[in-house]
């Protein structure tokens, strides 16, 4: 039994057969094939090959309860985007996901519509709003609409030291599908790049930013879920989103005012800004039928 | 801009297109396709790609200074075998090479030929002997010939609490290029499997086993350094290796012998074991050749 090149492949191929889990045993077996596929591609030398071991060492050290650098690794890699696109086929009309990111916290306030939930953080307010529909353009009351993004200084809350949250919270939607809150207007900001996946950005001669952007995640009974964000439009890195999360139906203009009054009626004392949204659920009978 | 499947792949490719350095650009784009051929073939789930973000970072969290998880996980996927193979070509007639291990360890003791380096490590008895040989059979004197073992109960040292080394140590070959040591007789082992690599090879339905065996490094000036096992003929997992490191030709016989005057003079009261094998080195220039 002298394993070289593809014996030595099959070899470890073959040893998942024992697996109690059919899946495990496919999953586990293309990640040997690909994975030695690599290997030899490049003809990995075996100093690579302990940077990576080191690389892969030292990510698993940066990650911690509040930062997770193998989502991070993930995403520059497109793999979160890939595996979204892979589990969130959506119906033509529908709106479109993207990736999660590491941001999310369980248990954000509950608001009224337009309440502001920037909390303090530091921006232009800005005035968030659309309303909820179902493929045919109907409302759907009642829906479940969670947001969350970074302050003016690209910062969510969780990466600050905050006694409560900031841009954060949730709230239901009105008989005809309305949502609206205010915010402060989003600006672009790099991925934590302090740590080994700042490393291989620079290594790969990438830049860490993301364009500007909001987060949606829309829950309602009898509809997939949707989580996305809405980016804006002109932002100069929607082209070299460092996750690779553009999508062209998801930008949207965010219109800055003069000091005023705003179309919900807050009087403002400084320039502000609006941006309007639709979010499209296909329900769970659309999504399953693609 | 829309990605999505290869189109997204096609981004991330080219994202790299910046890398300062060309091998960088070259390894990280296979990584990426190779990576997204196997997200793509298997349909990989976010429930999949969260377990897998989870096993990373536990891995990352098991490795310590005396604990290498991911090395362990490059082992069990055959990738250290295969990186091993493709940069450590042998030519016809020359000791093959086979994984490293992660329990070597920088500047063991210095003995002199037929010393027992053992240092009371539980285990039966066993000379160890051979020479070292070019090859055209000529012996290289000078030879500088490290090895390292695990006891009877199938631990290494680092993995004991100990005040000294056992079972390890240098030598030099003597004019005749011979080299000899007593230790104690291999067995076979388990692979530390209390970690997340053990819990993949459970769900694999693999054993966590490998044959018995005993560590070279062997170095020359001249001849490239050849690093390898000795394998004991008989034993049940050598068809089974858990890292894939067994090679026919590294398969020698240990025989046992009862109490009494083994081949070098050494008078023993209890049964002893002796293995003999000769450790062929490539000259670089042979190397290069291939």
């Amino acid at each position: 039994m002298d394993l070289a090149g593809d014996e030595l492949t099959d070899a470890v191929v073959a040893s998942f057969d024992g697996s109690k889990d059919e899946r495990t045993k496919t999953v586990l077996s293309a990640l040997v094939r690909h994975l030695h596929e690599f290997a030899r591609e490049v003809e990995l030398t075996e100093e690579e090959w302990f940077t990576g071991i080191d690389f892969l060492t030292r990510t698993g050290h940066t990650s911690t309860g509040t930062r997770q650098e193998f989502v991070l690794l993930s995403d520059v890699l497109g793999l979160s985007m890939l595996t979204v696109g892979l589990g969130n086929k959506k119906p033509a009309g529908a709106t479109q996901s993207t990736v999660f990111g590491p941001f999310f916290v369980e248990g954000s306030p509950e608001i009224k519509l337009g309440d502001d939930l920037s909390n303090g953080a530091p921006g232009q307010p800005c005035l968030v709003s659309g309303r909820v529909l179902d493929l045919q353009g109907k409302p759907i009351a009642g829906a479940l609409v969670e947001t969350w993004q970074a302050d003016e200084d690209g910062f969510y809350d969780v990466q600050k030291n905050l006694d409560g949250p900031q841009n954060r919270g949730h709230l239901t939607t009105d008989a005809d599908g309305n949502y609206s809150f205010w915010a402060v207007r989003p600006v672009a900001y790099p991925i934590p790049d302090d740590g080994p996946v700042g490393e291989l950005l620079r290594a790969g001669g990438r830049g860490p930013m993301r364009p500007a952007h909001i987060h949606f995640m829309v829950t309602a009974p009898g509809f997939s879920r949707l989580i996305t964000h809405v980016f804006a439009a002109g932002d100069e890195h929607l082209h070299d989103d460092a996750v690779f999360g553009v999508k062209d139906s998801l930008i949207a203009e965010f219109t800055e005012h003069p000091a005023g009054t705003a179309p919900d009626g807050r009087v403002l004392d400084q320039p502000y800004s609006t941006v309007q949204y639709d979010l499209v659920l296909a329900t769970d009978e659309e999504t399953r039928a693609l």
